[in-house]
């Protein structure tokens, strides 16, 4: 008999942005998608058309760009207003236009929200939630309805919430979902009122949970354990103040402690990788202690399990950690593993001998300890071991490369940029508003005995220096002009290996077909910068066409 | 009719410092156990006596100066060895001699741990806990049994794990334990085996959780809605793998949420300020999503909801935050309306007239547009919302500053870090290791009218840059010097605003007392961090008191 299937409903991109600190761009959004459809989850609420203008372009270049393979995209939007005709709409015109054939519309099931916060009788709640269904459904659209605060409502007044859902399923909504919106429910609560829902009522029910308890994993179980079959959660569990129910434990204890389906067969082992990839992409360390997929989750530091382990590996570990794509004992990362890298150096040519994949495994180690990590910055990975096996980038030497940056009031601004951003700039005053920011950059090599000096002028320090290095070799090496950096993530890092922070620097690149990732560390941002930069540039000719890199 | 009590057991002393990156000196034990004292816990495991010296000095002077008013230390270790007599038993003589009058011994419930791991038939199992126990209570101990691997144990033998908490309660054990060692539980279970053993024995159960599910708060509260009535677990949840059960939640829900005493009356709003100053002392930042104790576990983003909040508190708050000594947050951004602007300023002081209100509304749309993001950089929002109502900052005057970073080889390393990043780095080559990384700043600036030109030397160019403006203020503003950059933050953003995409910097500072976050938007990453660096000194100035600024 096949396991049951539970729905993962991911809400990262919406709810999840929520969390104070997380900003995404639209090319985050994207790659966070792409994540989330290589982990298998069932749909992926991309946002809210018509919210913001972010929004409306995530959803105009997922159409166009974002070929999901796995999962589907939704779109979230909320019931028609009040008092008002669903063939007006905005909210509802825009998921229409949101190209999704999905989409959730969230709506009120608490009596007193209806009555004191929005200020109509009950019976109009019930119109909006009815109407604005029927009118997406009959347009073609599959709906969700999320029943917001339902389980406030329900406690408050059962009979409201209920005839709340059975008008979402008369009009056509696939699936009810309760929301725990304030997120004060526990899990015995959240197990009796799914219970009685699903008792009442023929549709599949889903729950929109949140960690305001701390129980946000546990209530999600307890709604499955009790009839539902859609959960809906965020990527390590961001969004607004505690956040949502955290997806990737309740995948892990659904599918290993549960006896349920929650990912297509076989993706369960890319919930580390993916948990911590999204991380990296919101900009959020990567939680150490996070269950099953953080560093420390199998360590073992009490010397008194570390030896009894050898024995037998269920003694003293709930799961394999395998699993779920982690390791037991080591934090130092995945990628260190002997396996990853020996066939990692196969992709790109290099059949590593014993004592290089040694020499790298050690090496990678006193990186990770310094401060990189090389679990996004695949470029640069790659040049360490081509390093390592012996391999001499051939294409530039540098000798130095120096960098200025000067601010001084009285002239006219450098670009247009910094002129709209004096306009507003809280600590830019007046006399101000002729600020002149100068970057430059002089950068020296050898290209093979050819000795070059070059400049370079940007909008910053690293702008200069990458004009710098392309006028240096540009000319030598015409592919490398079509190289574009496209994001730049800085993070200063405590090491155990210095007293003082280190600076990391994560720089993507693309020439148009392909994106890589590279990594610089040091104290210095500008030389962490350089670092970064030029292995950019070094793997991008490495992997162009012969007849475009010269 | 008095609320039932659920006792606290609290290990962070012991199982919490198991956490990598904890590391706590005497002292700080010391210190955290004044913390859970205050907070009124009632039982501070204080470590295992006779395990390291540290421990040892800790129960030594625990006794000299710790005095406790509400909590009970406790001494932790094990039963005597296999094979062997209490009497000559070191484990139990060192729990003799810590100076506690109640010591918690661990011993094996898991048939397979017996036979397996320690090697000794059933009964030997049987006859090392009941021993120990009647040892330690013949010699005056009142002493509780933590029963290792419990439930993994009761799933595999229930009779033998049965065997063993009898056999502890009939030698005068008065608590027996149930350790979910390995963490794998879930709540279902933990409630099902619980309610079992309180059916089978009278003596009163505790549970001891982990999180390795991510169910450790729910796991319990499930312990003890099925009749234990002791918890153990740590403060903010450190401990081993993904930690203990976190206590913090566990008080929270067990007071507010399900009707059980865990403090002495009146002491649940100490809860926020006890679990950061805990935090403080381990040296890890505080989770600001962490359930009820967190920064922005009472924050709120969309404008929808803070509109709604001021008609009523409890409409989209699961509790009120005062009941745990936490408060409601009002972040600005996008989403935000006017009344969270107005709330913000009123904290500052501010009472924001109609004209002023629409002005800071309206030019902070323009600054989010651009880039900037107030949500953490309160410090900022709080100079923007001053400058706007006409404050205009009176320390210093900037002219003009220029910073220059080089690199070239051939010279000695500028400092430890750099030499030992240099063996490792895989874009250092060879010759580089004699790198030579140079970062200097000039700084022009007016005090009034006396106009100063300082130079600073650094370790990257804002290290720099920070120096040169210590060198040109610090002797006029002694204060200026007590403050610290503690963290530095950058994203890249495109922004609507420009066509090159611009660089968010954010600051955290301290003055040792006080911490305040800044931010700055620029193209140039340099100009960026100036902006926050500026505004740093600025408001760390501004809130010093008037003898510490001068």
């Amino acid at each position: 008999m096949p396991a049951p299937k539970v729905e993962i409903y991911d809400t990262t991109l919406r709810d999840g942005s929520q969390l104070k600190g997380i900003s995404l761009t639209v090319e985050d959004k994207l790659r966070i998608a792409h994540q989330l459809d290589y982990l298998g989850v069932d749909y992926i609420e991309g946002g809210w058309p018509g919210s913001n203008p972010k929004d409306d372009e995530f959803f105009q270049r997922a159409e166009d760009e974002l070929k999901l393979k796995t999962s589907c995209l939704v779109a979230f939007g909320s019931t028609r207003r009040a008092n008002s005709k669903v063939e007006t709409d905005r909210t509802l015109a825009n998921l229409m236009d949101s190209g999704c054939s999905v989409v959730c519309i969230v709506g009120k099931s608490w009596d007193y929200h209806v009555t004191d916060a929005l200020q109509v009788p009950l019976e109009e709640g019930i119109a909006m939630v009815a109407e604005s269904v029927r009118f997406l459904t009959g347009l073609g659209k599959r709906v969700f309805f999320d029943a917001e605060h339902f389980f406030d409502g329900y406690l408050n007044n059962p009979d409201y919430a209920l005839a709340v859902l059975s008008a979402a399923a008369e009009a056509g909504a696939e699936r009810l979902v309760l929301c725990d919106t304030n997120g004060g429910t526990l899990p015995h609560q959240v197990g009796e009122i799914v219970a009685a829902v699903c008792k009442a009522l023929e549709t599949p029910i889903g729950v929109h949970l949140h960690n305001d308890t701390g129980c946000g994993v546990a209530n999600a179980l307890a709604g499955v354990l009790n009839g539902a079959t859609q959960v809906q959660g965020t990527i390590n569990g961001y969004g607004e103040r505690t956040g949502n129910c955290n997806l990737v434990p309740i995948i892990a204890n659904l599918e290993l402690k549960l006896g349920f389906q929650a990912l297509p067969e076989g993706r369960l082992n890319r919930l580390t990788s993916v948990a911590h990839h999204v991380a990296e992409l919101v900009n959020f360390t990567p939680d150490p202690q996070q269950p099953f997929v953080g560093a420390t989750a199998f360590a073992h530091k009490a010397g008194l399990h570390t030896s009894a382990l050898e024995r037998r590996s269920d003694a003293y570990e709930h799961i394999q950690p395998e699993l779920v794509g982690n390791s037991s004992q080591y934090v130092v990362s995945e990628m260190a593993g002997r396996a990853t890298i020996s066939r990692r150096a196969k992709d790109f040519g290099f059949d590593l001998d014993d004592a290089t994949l040694s020499k790298v495994v050690e090496t990678l180690k006193q990186l990770e300890y310094a401060g990189y990590h090389y679990e996004v910055a695949d470029a640069s990975m790659e040049l360490l071991i081509r390093r390592l096996a012996g391999w001499q980038q051939p294409y530039f030497k540098l000798e130095s490369y120096s960098v200025g940056v000067s601010h001084r009031s009285g002239v006219s601004p450098t670009s247009q940029v910094n002129a709209d951003l004096a306009k507003v700039s809280p600590t830019i005053t007046d006399e101000d508003n002729d600020l002149m920011l100068d970057s430059d950059a002089t950068v020296k090599l050898w290209l093979g005995t050819q000795r070059i000096v070059a400049h370079g002028e940007g909008n910053g320090p690293v702008d200069a220096l990458h004009n710098a290095l392309m006028a240096a070799i540009g000319d030598h090496y015409p592919g490398s002009q079509a190289i574009h950096l496209t994001d730049y993530k800085v993070r200063v890092l405590d090491t155990a290996l210095a007293t003082k922070a280190v600076t990391r620097v994560l720089i993507d690149s693309t020439d148009g077909y392909k994106t890589w990732t590279t990594i610089g560390v040091s104290e210095n941002i500008v030389e962490a910068s350089w670092q970064a930069l030029a292995d950019s540039i070094i793997w991008g000719l490495l992997h162009m066409a012969p007849q475009q890199a010269h």
